[in-house]
């Protein structure tokens, strides 16, 4: 007999030890906690078979967590390359990774990630329910529950499933700028078309249950009609799916699954809040995991910024994780350099928003950079940095010498126009 | 005898050929910016003098300004690399320019940037005016004006005059984690300690007034106590200093002089929206011209994203203008890269607000790249980037050959699982 889910022991009013860990994260009593889990409100995305895995807990009443999407494509990177990336994502504060991977290897390159991350681990089983098929057409129901049943028992904490997008909701999707822009919504959208049939993963969404609660695996409820420019954003499409998605997560909970829901994707900044709240009335505020949102299309190159502006805004306003946004978002597969560069854009808006919620502690880490500021110290300023060696290395190349003391010098006001050291007189002097 | 200002010909019911223009570049009818200048709603910094200027309006019922500072410290650049950085903002989207140059040949550089700036160039005269003292002590009223009418006749379009800091607003500023962090406001609240006596600025702001009124010179009233951490955000000295600035925008209007109030520095999110609220009430809607403001304290090194999401919500809630920053804040003077860098952050966060409030045909651009995208037309995408080297370079770095055709493919989803185009092909297919 399996073990219990995370829900299902909330649900019976039990204390996991996961649980017991996550409260003591986020500073929240045991107890608090589990009635979280038990309401639906925290997932704790805990595979039992992910040995190495240190659990947390994704939810709105909790620190807003940031997800890394990891995994090669047809052109890049075979295990190595994905190992690197893991790391450099860890390392600059990911507090999950989703492993993407289409390019081929896909089950070495998972066993690696899952055998080495202490982080969760998602997929989107979809991608290799396809990887295998010359057309898309031939995907079966059949061969997606193989595929999820095998990942699961692999350990993966997470999966994307795109439950939610149905034949009903394709007319409106056609009227749009940009169609379809999830990979597993475009390809589920033309097999219900060609085959005339409604989306596999919704009709036999029991099936897939069974195998989630089986492996404690947790189910990300994919947005397959997540808008992919601001034109679309807020459309019918979007809002019908949603409705599909909240309903689903009712199905979930009361089959013992923990489930969240994935969000948009592009939206002016002014609908951020909207669709935030939006998410939480009809999905009975389930954990929402937001991409971004990307709040302008003109940006290309600069999307890891266009999303953290969205992410901010959408995790003050109740978003429970971010998916990052790496700079080379609509023009190539993110390099390693690309991944860091995106996981800090989102650690900085996961952590103001925290600062802004009050957060017990959050704003520890800032107070610490500013006293340090204060007292030109240098070496704490670094080390309390998201990103110590980059602001190492400018302010090394930005440093000169005094040029009456030959000591080193900050540049920004020169010797004499020091505005902290000026401020740092006044204060000593005049009491 | 001197040509009218810009808010007396307004006041006078004239409407110049500079509100003429910028009603079109706004597309508002004539009369209305010629109220809103009236009112002191919208500056238009334009003096005279400054040939090469194409004048720009600044407020919050027209698209949202961005600032770029530019000038050398005392260990970097002459005249031509600050011509390089004037060049690089303007190309990049820069509305305007401030020269903040400390490190000499002040007057050489700053006759090189009016001669060649295209848009307002705006100074902080304090800086000059103690450059040439050993000691900021030595400071005096007639220094600072000689050097602010010798600005005002070399033809600078507005200046940041720290006026509104005063004696009795330093004891709270004393109790700060971060003290005082503007230079002219640090420079001031030595002077007035020391002397024991009132800000010079505050008590001869009748003579400031003559000069700038003279050559319609726009007053940027400096926030001298700005908070230089989010510990120090919205406290009681930023608000005192804030009431002053709002009785002196009254008298900057009364008098005929154009003015702009400067605002925070370091805020958290949540705060954000009620500070622009603040300004607005206080300041009787006088333009409102923020720098960032930052989010979060502890990412130096990419604060040009911390402060990007703060000058988004600000725009979004009502700031004119926002003040760029730099990657390199807080740890050195900003190089060439670090200008470009600072100027498409800030054109992100002022173009994301621009749309979020609806400004006549600010999505424009946004769907044109997202109809270029679905059409796989990318040089169409690269055109309309806002920085399209970068885009264009990034694109041509992951594309690799298709396996079948031979034919150039982009990385993001590998040849065969591009959601865009299976989503053209099922748009395609299934009517």
């Amino acid at each position: 007999m399996n073990p219990l889910t995370q829900i299902q022991c909330a649900q019976q009013d039990l204390i996991s030890p996961a649980m017991r860990e996550v409260a003591e994260q986020e500073h929240l009593p045991p107890e608090h906690l589990r009635d979280l889990v038990a309401r639906g409100r925290v997932v704790i995305p805990a595979n039992p078979r992910h040995a190495s895995l240190r659990p947390i807990g994704i939810g709105r009443a909790l620190r807003t967590k940031i997800n890394a999407n990891i995994g090669n494509s047809a052109s890049s990177g075979g295990p190595e390359t994905e190992l690197e990336k893991l790391a450099c994502a860890i390392r600059y504060g990911a507090d999950t990774v989703m492993d993407l991977s289409t390019g081929g290897c896909l089950e070495a390159i998972r066993a690696h990630i899952l055998a080495h991350s202490p982080v969760p681990v998602g997929t989107v089983p979809i991608y290799e329910a396809l990887a295998k098929l010359d057309d898309p057409l031939d995907l079966s129901i059949e061969r997606l529950l193989e595929v999820i049943a095998a990942q699961a028992e692999q350990g993966v904490d997470f999966m994307t499933l795109h439950a939610g997008i149905l034949r009903e909701h394709l007319p409106a999707a056609r009227q749009r700028l940009t169609g379809i822009v999830s990979r597993g919504g475009s390809a589920l959208a033309l097999w219900m078309d060609r085959h005339g049939r409604q989306n596999p993963i919704f009709e036999h969404f029991d099936r897939v249950l069974d195998i989630c609660r089986a492996h404690d695996v947790t189910i990300s409820l994919g947005d397959g009609l997540r808008p992919g420019c601001l034109a679309d954003a807020s459309d019918d499409a979007q809002f019908a799916e949603l409705r599909v998605l909240g309903d689903l997560v009712r199905r979930c909970r009361a089959a013992g699954v923990q489930a969240m829901v994935e969000g948009p994707g592009h939206v002016p900044l002014h609908e951020i809040e909207p669709n935030m709240r939006a998410e939480r009335e009809i999905c009975d505020d389930a954990p929402f995991y937001i991409l971004g949102p990307i709040v302008t299309d003109c940006a290309p190159g600069y999307d890891h910024i266009t999303a953290a502006i969205g992410g901010a805004l959408g995790a003050l306003h109740g978003a429970a994780m971010l998916c990052y946004v790496t700079p080379r978002e609509h023009l190539g597969w993110p390099t390693l350099e690309d991944v860091r560069q995106g996981v800090i854009a989102f650690r900085i808006a996961a952590h103001a928003a925290d600062v802004a919620a009050g957060r017990p502690g959050a704003r520890d880490r800032d107070d610490a950079v500013s006293r340090a500021r204060a007292a030109f110290d240098w070496e704490s300023q670094f080390r309390l940095a998201l990103d110590p060696e980059r602001a190492r290395t400018m302010h090394a190349e930005s440093s000169s010498a005094h040029p009456a003391t030959g000591e080193p010098c900050c540049t920004m006001c020169g010797p004499r126009f020091c505005a902290l050291r000026i401020s740092r007189d006044w204060k000593q002097s005049a009491k």
